[in-house]
């Protein structure tokens, strides 16, 4: 019998999820089944819809109670498979929840080569992320060369892959919010914005006028609240807006409301609701893409790293009160046994 | 001299316009210049987006004061022209202000044929109006064949003509919101709506669900507040949604709120600002089709009319408070003299 380890609810989670709400506990190694295989969890992916799906909040998925496991994606390696196409050895980026050891139906895991660069960025930059940035700048947005293109949770993992993707495709210009000087340094320095504004700064309103004299073209906003606002009295006519998340709202209970339409109307904004589950078919496609991107520089990576499952609940809360910078990731196993 | 009338501010407009807030006065008839045309007001067209000139809200128009004449559109004919390509007896879509005689630059005024089907249309359903309702189904929500629309103020000289286009457009189903049950009964019977429901009864959004099973895949918008965010409710996956109008404003001092931008984000919806300025160079090619689509019976034309330029107060209130139903026209002068 092999020991596992995974973590779980103490509680039902109504409020902003803090690390007293888990706690980490053995278990025996699962069985798999017919079509199934069986993985261990080498980088175990942290996300803010997580925190919308603890609270029921997140589509129509169902809701985890006290007592079950916090779902959650990994990049995991393949120890015993009775699925074809899978074998001891290979790695995949599969669904396994918070846990050690998991079992996963196969037709849910996504092989992975081992020379496609750095095994993490398939959870961040080149995994879901990074497909989450590359959808709404190529698909909704349709970035296009000499734009000026404004992205909020810009040192964060979508905002920052969406600023570096807006390069990629063209823009002239791209500028990034965040909340804090730390996170506009490393939007800068690591992702390569043109500029960072913190819009917890005073006259930070004024900053973004003067970054975008004639307009923004293009707005990434994964906070919604006072930076939407902001950035829609800045929109250039005929500007586009893409609706990816709200952070501004992870520690509210309430859902507060959002622009006057007004604003809308007298920039005749084109706005984009963005979920990523709909371009799922694309990942594979934008992971060798983005991989490859990765090896020539031009998309950075950026991660806020800790050590084993017991450290997920600690770097959760942080990653929700918004204090993580990068794509938040937990190294639960080595890379090679 | 000819004796002219016309109608000023009484005092500056800082809530909702009232009758008493204008008043008619006797003037001498203006003179006018080179390059200019003189006129006399046939049809006068009374706007909702006048109201918010008159409260300094729309765009970046200039706020009349008191004392101004309140400006507006009409179909008017030409008396005497100082213009290359105007001559007397012409008639024209212009923007006299509210007047029985007015000055216009001639760059301003757009000829109309006598024999293109009711003469008062042209300010409605084959005016500015009926323009808006095309620039939004046809280029913004792309309304195709057998899909199922949503038109706020169904009864209105907007939403009458955005319910009439998308069928012409090849609908399937197309209902209105109305805030009336009378409104409701004209939207349907001279409309033509599948179906119109009442804002103002009890359970209207049980309604909504009940026409809309499989969910709205085109709203028009021409309220904001509770009909969009039922709307948004509704709305199918992809919907897209045309923002008009904010009828739901013009009684209010404040800009209240819009619908908390996950509503979008859930539905990914597409949503559109829609400024009808933009789409003036079609206005002449529309007018033409529009002029067609009456005579050959797909267009309806439905008008809420007044003798006399002294009604224009009265009637004006009546359009600010949603009491209206069809397209709000003064005659102003017998269509020939």
């Amino acid at each position: 019998m092999i020991a596992a380890e995974e973590v779980v609810l103490v509680r039902d989670i109504d409020g902003p999820p803090c690390a007293a709400d888990f706690k980490l506990r053995a278990v025996e190694a699962p069985s798999h089944g017919e079509g199934e295989i069986l993985v261990r969890t080498i980088y175990l992916s942290l996300d803010p819809y997580v925190g919308s799906i603890l609270r029921g909040r997140h589509f129509n998925e169902s809701r985890p109670r006290a007592g079950d496991v916090v779902p959650g994606r990994a990049v995991a390696e393949v120890l015993q498979s009775r699925a074809p196409g899978f074998a001891p050895g290979d790695l995949v980026r599969v669904e396994t929840g918070w846990r050690s050891l998991a079992v996963a139906p196969a037709s849910g895991a996504a092989k992975i080569s081992r020379d496609e660069g750095p095994l993490s960025a398939q959870l961040g930059a080149a995994g879901m992320p990074g497909l989450t940035a590359y959808a709404g700048m190529k698909h909704l947005a349709k970035v296009g060369g000499g734009e000026h293109v404004l992205v909020s949770a810009a040192a964060g993992g979508v905002g920052g892959a969406a600023g570096q993707i807006a390069r990629i495709l063209g823009a002239e210009k791209v500028v990034g919010l965040a909340g804090s000087a730390e996170k506009c340094a490393r939007a800068v320095e690591t992702f390569g914005f043109d500029d960072c504004i913190n819009y917890r700064a005073e006259g930070w309103r004024d900053d973004l006028k003067r970054a975008f004299p004639r307009g923004i073209d293009v707005y990434f906003d994964n906070v919604g609240g006072q930076a939407l606002d902001a950035a829609l009295a800045q929109l250039a006519h005929y500007g586009r807006v893409v609706l990816c998340g709200l952070a501004s709202q992870y520690q509210t209970a309430e859902r507060p409301a959002g622009p006057n339409p007004g604003m809308f109307i007298a920039k005749r904004a084109q706005v984009f609701g963005l979920v990523v589950y709909d371009f799922e078919h694309e990942q594979e496609a934008y992971s060798r893409m983005a991989s490859a991107w990765i090896r020539e520089g031009r998309l950075a990576v950026l991660e806020d790293r800790a050590e084993g499952l017991v450290q997920a609940p600690s770097l959760f809360e942080k990653l929700m009160r918004g204090e993580n910078v990068g794509k938040t990731i937990v190294v639960v196993g080595p890379e090679k046994n």
